[in-house]
């Protein structure tokens, strides 16, 4: 899931293949829309670490920095009705070249089919 | 596991329990010996970000500060005697106010009995 906020795309990890998710951040990094923040909770915290660090060692390396990373807790209420504290980390990349397109629109989102063709 | 470094004590998570890493992070926190990293690789990285969070959010409260958390890549030889790449994560922590022991001893390890109490 890519969500688009006023300065950059947040990319949230879930059941899909690592793969998946690291073509979404590559994607999203060089459409020029700005920083991308890979999120995930619980289970899938290791497989954020592992799709950013794909997509700056083997896919982009030298051409992304990492921000500042951020780890919180999270309170949901299960299927139950009961409340359970589920741990979360969010991992902020930013493209340290200008993106491959060309473009300069740092600041203006991607067309829509950029975001939904992987 | 805990080694102890001149500058303080690191926690690798495991396959044992949230709470045997919990209770580690908070006697080495404690004992005064400085700062704590907590370290993990692959499918514990999640595991170590609930270890933190349990530490900071539920046993030391307002006592203990997060540092600069380091993700990294490494290159692990396998029983096949192939080469894998595996995530890793190192998340520090200090102690904000003093230890509760009353001992101004912050650059001293603590005794050995302390680290393999738990």
């Amino acid at each position: 899931m890519t969500d688009h906020g006023p300065t950059g795309a947040t990319v949230f990890i879930g059941q899909k293949p690592t793969m998946t998710y690291v073509f979404q951040v590559v994607s999203q990094l060089n459409s020029g829309a700005g920083p991308v923040v890979v999120k995930a909770r619980g289970n899938a915290i290791g497989k954020a670490v592992d799709v950013v660090e794909v997509v700056r060692r083997r896919f982009l390396e030298g051409q992304v920095s990492l921000g500042t990373i951020v780890i919180d807790t999270e309170r949901l209420v299960n299927r139950e009705g009961r409340e359970a504290n589920v741990s979360s980390i969010a991992i902020p990349l930013s493209r340290t070249g200008p993106a491959p397109g060309g473009s300069a629109a740092i600041s203006s989102p991607p067309p829509p089919s950029e975001s939904s063709r992987h």
